[in-house]
């Protein structure tokens, strides 16, 4: 294999492209972790770029075989390339282009959710996929507004947790909640009942509004169950990612204790 | 008064010092929000810079006028100048410069605490203050590698919590845990007892580490409880942030159980 250190190969510009996020329907996933994440699940992989250097490390070599087993065009390249494409603060010696996969609502009728209505920062987006997951949440939708489920920095946070839910970016989040079929819980910062008090061990799916205007009208219209996280009334409210990891393993706990 | 308009201004280049981190015992409070946060404290403040154009807005004027009877400088800048001192996405109309300060361990004996151990990312760190306030957890203390509570971006994720708490920065965690004198409590990814056995009714120090290594092991080994927080297998951890949301709003469910 030829290694690129032309910033006019055309494989590279596609793949700053994907990075940029300017590609619709790929994405990039930046590192060993994101890549052997993706690769447990098996799914075809577009594309795979590495450091020509790094092509025998350990790490790096049974991904680059992996890559090439699901279908991936190897391209090596030049370190200065490769810091080109990889977002994280020291580059990554891997990269792969993936298509993320799409959910069929329909078919997940049922089951437990986290939808989001405008959650902005990337950050606190990731964060809330990593923990749904860890709660045993099967499928995360995101209304407008939302940062995208695969976007680099979500895809970060997140730690490969797309990759364990089924992953839904929806133009009408109402409609969304209205195929899931489940109850619709929310949090207000007051006045609504205790947390504690509900009883969550049937399916729920839990919504999580913007970081300052929280919840829209509209979806706040749709919800079924209002509750509110009793805390200390000295601080407003809390952060969304850490208001969703109380309320979905307060509904963990509940059906471990049964 | 008179507007600054001089990037050579002195007093102005002091609040880009301040702003920028460089100068001890010193933060910038970026914007209204924490600015109305310390003024209900009724610390003094050092002092405040303004947008010139926007001294009389009706959430402005009584900022200033706080500032002004808590002893601060009044300084009113052009917005250009203004854009260089606020670190926000569009720049804040006020800020004020403050000496964080420092609580006495020896006094803050048998209280909850929330303890850092090398917890990195500002936005984390934040959100944790944030978390331990709606808590109604009192200390927090930060030990080596952790960022600063009272830099610019622990602030803005912190929202004011940082004014609610007793915050200790220490060189060395574990004296630290020893004067306050109450059971280390840590989590561990697995292995350990889950969470929801035990009783968090009495004073914890609740203990949480770096977002990659995890605690120290001058840390590990001072815990006097370990325990895990139950979670699907299939994702390796939660974001420490989320863990810590996890963890205070149990022991806050079981005290208001009684």
């Amino acid at each position: 294999m030829k290694t690129i250190t032309s910033r006019e190969n055309p494989g590279f510009r596609q793949l700053r492209t994907v990075a940029a996020g300017k590609e619709r329907g790929r994405a990039l996933l930046d590192g060993i972790h994101l890549c052997e994440a993706w690769a447990e699940r098996g799914w075809p992989v577009l594309a795979c770029a590495f450091a020509e250097d790094a092509a025998g490390h350990a790490e790096i070599a049974p991904l680059i075989a992996a890559a090439d087993r699901l279908g991936a065009d190897l391209l090596a390249l030049g370190r200065p390339l490769m810091a080109q494409v990889s977002q994280l603060d020291s580059a990554a010696p891997i990269v792969w282009v993936v298509a993320p996969p799409t959910a069929d609502l329909a078919r997940l009728a049922g089951r437990d959710a986290i939808a989001l209505d405008g959650v902005q920062d990337p950050g606190n987006v990731g964060t809330m996929l990593r923990t749904a997951a860890a709660a045993g949440v099967k499928v995360a939708i995101a209304g407008p507004g939302t940062a995208g489920f695969w976007s680099p920095k979500v895809l970060r946070a997140g730690m490969g947790a797309q990759m364990l839910l089924d992953c839904v970016e929806v133009p009408d989040l109402g409609a969304a909640l209205d195929t899931l079929g489940v109850p619709v819980i929310g949090t207000v910062v007051r006045g609504a009942s205790n947390l504690y008090g509900f009883d969550l061990r049937g399916p729920r799916a839990w919504v999580f509004g913007n970081e300052g205007r929280g919840l829209s009208a509209a979806i706040d219209d749709r919800l079924d169950e209002r509750c509110t996280i009793p805390h200390s009334g000295a601080i407003e409210s809390l952060n969304v990612g850490a208001a969703a990891a109380v309320c979905l393993f307060e509904m963990q706990r509940q059906r471990m204790a049964g």
